[in-house]
């Protein structure tokens, strides 16, 4: 039976919001609601109109009968920086203050919808280019990985300190940590990343940059290349990093037991901001 | 300017799978479209025949003027088997089989759709029950626990082997590995679960029930209570478990370099059924 046009908008919705970056022909929609490609056609002109409206995203659409629609997801200058200027207030709380000159933000990278948005962020600096996978190092850049790989609808990889006999036979290397200046190990599951991969790293903290440091030489011995660097929050670093290009949606300062929050490079980096 | 039906129906439909469980006005919606109560009614009512019909979930109105719609995603049945039946036969490939008698699975935990899937129908037992926060265990749990934690629209945390100087203070406790027999300990922050919570426990995979074990020691050290068990995999084991009731997916079960993979219980656990 013909679905009726109000029916065929919301299960449309729904559809390719679960399925970023994926071609959805017009003949599979046509035979899902039993209804003439022309109609499919104009449904998917208010989709277009309603995600641009609403900054959803983009949908590109593909014409022709072989045609169809793929949802490509981003966020507005506006809509990420009024997110960041709340993450800003609400890390900047005095009790977050941890000996070491740490800040605790375990709550924030534990919540559906900040992780929602800082993945929604993150990925609209590759809406536009191609990533094969994203990676991250266990532990606290996992959920970060996995919203950024959403929203790219990507594989992400995790990296791991530990060997486990559940990852079967792994890669690893050495690299210096770029703060304690000490030698550790990270390791990945050889099968995990296939060769000649665009690999998008992503992290919730840099502070040296000796982690990421380690992730790309990693990238290197899966023979692939570096996308890019995502960081939920860089920190204060008097020396010279070992990763110069990344994104940054905060940069946390602590000193005396007070910490300073204010916007990362997410500007200039995701939105070509050259003000700032 | 009033919004037409067919740009509301797509952006409300956006709007609300956004943020599952969560009661929305319909003063917000009116005030958002520039539009009566009564078309938002209206539509609302399109929403839940089309959420119905497709099986995205149950779109609960709550009438009257203070009213809104509150969207609680689920799967069917029928849609739940399709995915474990994928499942079964990805998991069985030969050369998953990993030395000791595990089974490759990283990369299916590392994949978006798989996620979500696994997220809908872990998250489908509880649709009715109330769940204050999930808790994993580092490292291969977290992805899963995201998931579920995301069509519940609660917070998940992440409990960990080495303690963290950025987790603040934390509270740990020993627990006997069920297969290996021997001590270990995890550890918890102290501020990321508040006393009287429902607990929900999530992880990958369980073999003794030993690490679960342990994750509801820590709930009770939180005076919080435990809401349920959910896992991606059991795997075989011949002993009696420390955990009685808990939800799998799949079974998972190897012998002599040969892999078998049945569904878990699931069917009675969350759809009810009572002939398996």
């Amino acid at each position: 039976m013909k679905v009726r046009r109000s029916d065929r908008l919301v299960d449309m919705t729904r559809y390719l919001l679960e399925r970023p970056h994926q071609l959805v022909s017009l003949t599979f929609f046509a035979a899902r609601y039993e209804s003439a490609k022309s109609s499919i056609s104009e449904d998917l002109t208010i989709l277009k109109r309603t995600f641009q409206a609403r900054g959803t995203g983009l949908l590109e659409t593909v014409p022709g009968a072989a045609g169809g629609a793929r949802f490509i997801p981003y966020i507005l200058r506006e809509e990420a920086e009024q997110f960041v200027d709340e993450m800003i207030s609400e890390l900047s709380e005095a009790d977050r203050y941890l000996p070491g000159g740490y800040v605790y933000m375990s709550d924030i990278l534990g919540r559906p919808a900040a992780l929602r948005q800082i993945g929604r962020i993150l990925a609209t600096q590759y809406l536009n280019q191609n990533v094969d996978v994203v990676v991250t190092v266990a532990t606290k850049g996992i959920p970060l990985a996995q919203s950024v790989a959403n929203y790219l609808n990507v594989p992400f990889v995790i990296v791991r300190h530990d060997s486990q006999i559940t990852e079967g036979s792994t890669v690893s290397v050495n690299y210096v940590s770029g703060s304690t200046k000490r030698i550790e190990r990270m390791a990945l599951s050889k099968r995990s990343v296939k060769p000649n991969s665009r690999v998008l790293i992503v992290d919730d903290y840099m502070k040296g940059g000796g982690t990421v440091g380690g992730l790309r030489s990693l990238v290197d011995e899966f023979d692939s290349q570096l996308a890019g660097v995502a960081v939920f929050a860089e920190g204060d670093f008097a020396g010279q990093r070992t990763v110069s290009k990344y994104t940054s949606l905060l940069k946390i300062q602590t000193a005396d037991e007070q910490i300073r929050v204010t916007p990362g490079n997410y500007l200039t980096q995701i939105f070509g901001d050259e003000t700032k």
